[in-house]
C-alpha cells in the first residue's frame, strides 16, 4: 500500500475483454486516480445453462469509487456498454453520478437501454465528437473517429503525466465505407507523430490474414441479390448492426423496395439512429407487417434479426411459421448478412433447411460477401502499428490466442520483444518508460453471472446443480417415519423429473420404494437414537447406486424424510 | 397392403441420414423383400442433454422381420455402423442372425465395437472386398473401392429387377492417398456403362466448391511442421481418421521420431488395423506414455484424440494438466489435425488457448492445410455425375441444404428436374422405369435418444423438463398439513437446487414458506372437503409467480403435500 501511494508509474487493469470477446473494461490508474474505459458484458458460455449475461468483477474499486475520474465510451456495443446498468450504481456515490462520455449514439443506445431498468437514476452523459478533448484528473482524452461496423465510434489518445496512450477501440481501415467518410488517414499519422508510448489496439481479427473487406464490396454484393430476386426479400442480421441495416435500406430504395423493419430491437435502433442522424432512410420507405401482403412480393424487403437462429427473433418466427403476419413462401430469397457466432452453427444450420424445405432461395456469408467483420485482419493492425510506432505494445479485445497473434504482428513490425505485453485480465499492468511488467497484485476478474434479477447469485455451486439437473434430471424421495415404531408409513411418494418417462418405468419405482423403505427400517430398527442425517445419506447413495445400475443415469437424488 | 404386394416399383426407405449428418440407414425393398444398407447413429443436438446417442427409428421393420434379406455395411464410421447394438437384436428373429457383409476392417470396429455388449449374442459377419459380388434376394451387389478417411470403404453398386442403383458411400477422389492406391477411375467408368437408373450420392461437401485436398497435399503440410517444430509434437486428431493417423506415424518415422498413442479409441483401433494390415508402423515406433521422459523432446510425438476439446479425451487432459504422465510445456508443438465440428468451436478455442498460455505452439486447419474432409466437394460430385450418368438422381448423406445444393449440380449436369428428387427420411420412395416419385405412406423416422441403458425412453417429456431444470433449477416445497384442523404443521420444507444459493437467499425463503402456509389454510379454512390437488396447483402457480417476481427466473416448482 505504501508503495501504491508514491506510485510514480502509471497502472492499467483490464477488468475483462482479455482472453475473451466481450466483456470490455479497462481502468487506467495515475496516483490512485482511476479513468475506466467502456463497461461491457458477454454472452455465457455453453455450460452455463439459465444465465443471461456475464459482467466484470469491480471488486477492484470496492473502496475507491472516490478516486474514480470518469468513465469513457468508444462505441454503442453491448460488449462495450452492456454492464452500465449493473455496474454504474455500485460505482457511484450518493453524492454524485460519475462524469461520462460518448459519442451522440453511443450515449442514445446507453439512455435506450436505460429505459429497461426504470428505478435506476437517471444518467447524464457528456456528447463527444470526433476531435473532442476533455480532461479527467491527470488524464487528457482526445476523441478520434474510427471505422467499425457500427456509426461514430471512437479511439481515444489519452496524455498520462508518463506518456500519450492511444486505445483504438474495435476498428477497422476502410477506404469505401457506406454513408461515412473513409478512415482519415491524415488524422491518425499527426497522432502517430506524438509520440506513442503504449498502443492498446483490438486483437478480434488478428488471426485473419490480409485486409476486412470494405462496406462498398459488401454493398456491391448485396446489390447482385436484389437484382435477380423474383420476389420478396428477407434480410437478417444484427440489430447492432448499424452500417449492415443502412446498406440494405439504401439499396431498397435503389430498387423501389419498401421495407418492413421487424423486432423490436431493429425497430428501436434504427429509429433512435434516424432521429440522430446515423441513419438515412425516406420515411415512406417503411411499412408494416400486416401491409406487406399490400405490396407486390418484388418490391418488398423484411428486415429483422435472427440471422444467428435465436429462437425468439423475427427469422425464426418466419421460419417456423409462428409469425402473425409473415411466412416463408415459394420465391422468398432469404439473405443471412452476418457471420455465424460460434456456438450457434447448428441453430442456424435447422433454420436454413427449414426455410429451404418451405421453398425459399438462401444467401449467407459463405456462398458470398454479403458480410464483413468490424474488425481489423493483420494487414490493417500492422499498418495501424506502422502508423503509432508506439514503444509499448499490449493487444486488446480478444482470446488468448488472437492477442498472441496480435503480439507476433508488433515483433515482425519491429517493437522489441520485451517491449510487448501479452496481459489478461484481472493483472495490474506496470508502465514506465522503460518498462511494461505485470505485479504481483493481482485484481479479481472472475465472471459475473446475470440471472434474471440477481447479479452474481449464481455461482459455482448453482451452475454446477443446473449441468447435473440437465444431465440425469432429478429424483425426490419423499419417506414417512413413524417416530414411535420407526417403521415407514404408507408408500415413500417419488417425485422426477428428466430421469426417465416414469409412466413406462413402474417396476424400477416399485423396485426403488422397496429399497428406501429397507435403508429406513433398517436403520430405525436398530434401537437407541436415530440419525436422521445418516438416514437420507444412505438414501441418496444407495438409491443412487441403484438407479445407476438399472439406468446408467445419475439424477440428482434428494432425500425428504419426514417423522410423524 | 394389396397395391403394395402386387408392387412391381422399389421403394426406397431412408430412416436417416437425410436433412442430417449422421445416423445413416436405408433401406430398399422389392416385392417384400428388404435389404438394409447401413445402421448408423448421430450425436445429440445441443438442446438434449444427457443424451448419448440418436439412432434410427426401425419401427417400419416391425412385422416385417422375415422379409429382411440381410445388411450391408459401407465402413467403419459409427454414423453407418454405430446403431448396430442398439438395433440389430430387434430386427433378428431367434432362428437366424441376419446375413451381414463388410469389409475386413469395417467387420472389425463393428466386432470390437460389440466387445461392449457382451451380452449380446456373437455376430457372424461375411467379408466382403473392391469386386466382390452377392445375391441378397432379387438383390445382385457389387462391391467397389472408394476413397474415403477411413481405409476400406465400399460403394455399392446394386443390381434390382428394375434397374441399377449406384450408392456412392462417403467418398473423394483422391489421385494421391498416402498408403493407399489412388481413386480407380477405370473402374468406375467401368461401372458407369452399365446402365445406372439412380444414382444416391454423398452430399456432405455439395456445398464447397472446388475439388477436396489431397492426403498428399496434408502429408506435406504435416511434414513441414515435423521439419521445424523444436521439441514434442503432440497431435490430436479423431480415432476414427485412421488415415490421418497413419500420414503422423508414417511421418514420424521418417523424421525420426518415437510415437506415444493415448487414448483408448485410437489405441485399439490402430491396433486393430495393424493386425488387419490397414496401418503400417514399425513395432518400435511406439512407445508408452511413462516412457516419453526417457527420449529426447525433438524425438517425441504424442498423438491422441481430443482435437475437438472432448472433456475426457487425452489432449484435453493434457491441457488441463490432468494427465498423469503428460503435461504441455515450452517448445511442444501442438497439431489440431482435424476440422471442428460445428458447436464445438468455443470448446476447442478455450482449449488452444490454455495451451498456448502454457507456452506451446499451435498449428490448426485454418493456419495450414494440415486436415482434408473425407468427402467429394462440388467438383468432384459433377465428375461422378458426369461418370455414372443415371438417370434418376437422389443426394444422400447431409444436411437439407447440401442435398439441395448437390441437386443442383445433378441438373447442371444434365439430369431432368423431375427425375432429381430430394428426400426426407421417412419418405418411402417409390420408383420405376418412369419416374421417381414419393408415396403417401410415411415410415416413422422420428429421433430415438439413446441415455445409458434407456432405449428411446427419452422423449420430448423427458428432454423438457431437462431443458427447465437446466434454465433455473427446481424448487420443492414439502407441507404436511393436520387432518383434523386442516393446519400446516411446522414450518414447510424448502428444497432447491440450481436456482439460487440458498444460504444467500433467507429472506426469499421466509416469505415463500409464509406464503404457503397463506395458500393451504385459505384452502382448507372453508371447511368441507378439501381439494388436495387444487392445494399442490395452487402452490405450484403462486409460488412460481411469487418466484419470478422476486427473481425473474422461472425454476420448476414441485408441490409435496402430506396430509398426518
Amino acid at each position: 500500500m505504501a508503495q501504491q501511494s508514491k506510485q510514480s508509474n502509471l497502472r492499467i487493469i483490464p477488468l475483462g475483454g482479455l482472453s475473451e470477446v466481450g466483456r470490455n473494461m479497462t481502468l487506467l490508474e495515475w496516483q490512485k486516480k482511476i479513468l475506466i474505459i467502456d463497461i461491457g458484458f458477454r454472452m455465457p458460455e455453453e455450460d452455463m445453462p439459465g444465465v443471461d449475461y456475464i459482467i466484470p468483477n469491480i471488486d477492484y474499486l470496492k473502496n475507491k469509487k472516490e478516486e474514480i475520474l470518469g468513465i469513457v465510451f468508444t462505441h454503442g456495443h453491448y460488449d462495450h456498454i452492456g454492464a452500465v446498468p449493473y455496474l454504474l450504481e455500485k460505482i457511484s456515490t450518493p453524492n454524485r453520478q460519475l462524469p461520462m462520455f460518448a459519442s451522440p449514439l453511443t450515449k442514445g443506445i446507453i439512455l435506450k437501454r436505460q429505459e429497461d431498468f426504470p428505478h435506476q437514476a437517471k444518467l447524464k452523459i457528456n456528447q463527444v465528437y470526433d476531435g473532442s478533448k476533455i480532461k479527467l484528473g491527470p488524464f487528457f482524452v482526445e476523441f478520434f473517429k474510427q471505422l467499425h461496423n457500427i456509426p461514430d465510434n471512437l479511439g481515444l489518445f489519452i496524455e498520462t503525466p508518463l506518456g500519450n496512450i492511444l486505445h483504438t477501440s474495435d476498428f477497422k481501415f476502410d477506404q469505401n465505407p457506406v454513408n461515412d467518410l473513409p478512415t482519415n488517414f491524415e488524422k491518425l499519422k499527426e497522432i502517430g507523430k506524438r509520440k506513442i508510448l503504449l498502443l492498446m489496439s483490438d486483437s478480434t481479427d488478428a488471426e485473419e490474414e490480409g485486409h476486412s473487406l470494405s462496406e462498398k464490396e459488401i454493398s456491391e454484393n448485396l446489390e447482385k441479390i436484389f437484382k435477380i430476386a423474383p420476389g420478396r426479400i428477407i434480410a437478417a442480421t444484427f440489430a447492432s448492426l448499424l452500417n449492415r441495416i443502412q446498406q440494405i435500406i439504401s439499396i431498397s430504395e435503389k430498387y423501389g423496395r419498401k421495407v418492413c423493419l421487424e423486432g423490436y430491437s431493429i425497430k428501436t435502433n434504427v429509429e433512435m439512429s434516424r432521429l440522430l442522424g446515423y441513419i438515412k432512410a425516406k420515411r415512406e420507405t417503411f411499412i408494416k407487417a400486416k401491409d406487406v401482403q399490400n405490396y407486390p412480393d418484388s418490391n418488398v424487403v423484411i428486415l429483422g434479426t435472427g440471422a444467428q437462429g435465436e429462437n425468439e427473433a423475427v427469422l425464426m418466427r418466419i421460419a417456423t411459421r409462428g409469425h402473425r403476419f409473415l411466412k416463408i413462401k415459394k420465391g422468398d430469397t432469404v439473405v443471412f448478412s452476418s457471420s455465424v457466432i460460434p456456438g450457434n452453427e447448428r441453430t442456424v444450420q435447422i433454420m436454413k433447411d427449414e426455410i429451404m424445405r418451405q421453398g425459399a432461395k438462401v444467401f449467407h456469408y459463405k456462398m458470398m460477401d454479403i458480410h464483413a467483420g468490424g474488425h481489423a485482419k493483420s494487414e490493417e493492425l500492422k499498418e495501424m502499428l506502422k502508423i503509432m510506432q508506439p514503444k509499448f505494445f499490449m493487444p486488446i479485445h480478444g482470446q488468448y490466442s488472437m492477442l498472441v497473434a496480435h503480439s507476433q504482428l508488433a515483433k515482425e513490425m519491429g517493437i522489441e520483444e520485451k517491449n510487448v505485453l501479452v496481459a489478461e485480465n484481472g493483472n495490474v499492468i506496470n508502465l514506465n518508460q522503460k518498462g511494461i511488467f505485470i505485479e504481483k497484485e493481482k485484481a479479481l476478474s472472475n465472471y459475473v453471472m446475470i440471472d434474471g434479477l440477481g447479479i452474481g447469485d449464481v455461482g459455482q455451486v448453482v451452475l454446477r446443480d443446473r449441468q447435473m439437473l440437465a444431465e440425469d434430471g432429478m429424483f425426490v424421495v419423499v419417506v414417512i417415519v413413524d417416530r414411535q415404531t420407526g417403521r415407514v408409513k404408507g408408500s415413500p411418494d417419488i417425485i422426477s423429473r428428466g430421469f426417465v418417462y416414469l409412466r413406462e418405468s413402474k417396476e424400477l419405482l416399485r423396485d426403488t420404494r422397496k429399497r428406501v423403505i429397507g435403508i429406513v427400517e433398517r436403520a430405525t430398527g436398530t434401537g437407541g437414537a436415530v440419525n436422521w442425517s445418516y438416514i437420507k445419506d444412505e438414501i441418496r447413495n444407495k438409491i443412487g447406486q441403484f438407479l445407476f445400475s438399472r439406468t446408467q443415469r445419475r439424477p440428482m437424488v434428494l432425500p425428504v424424510v419426514i417423522e410423524v
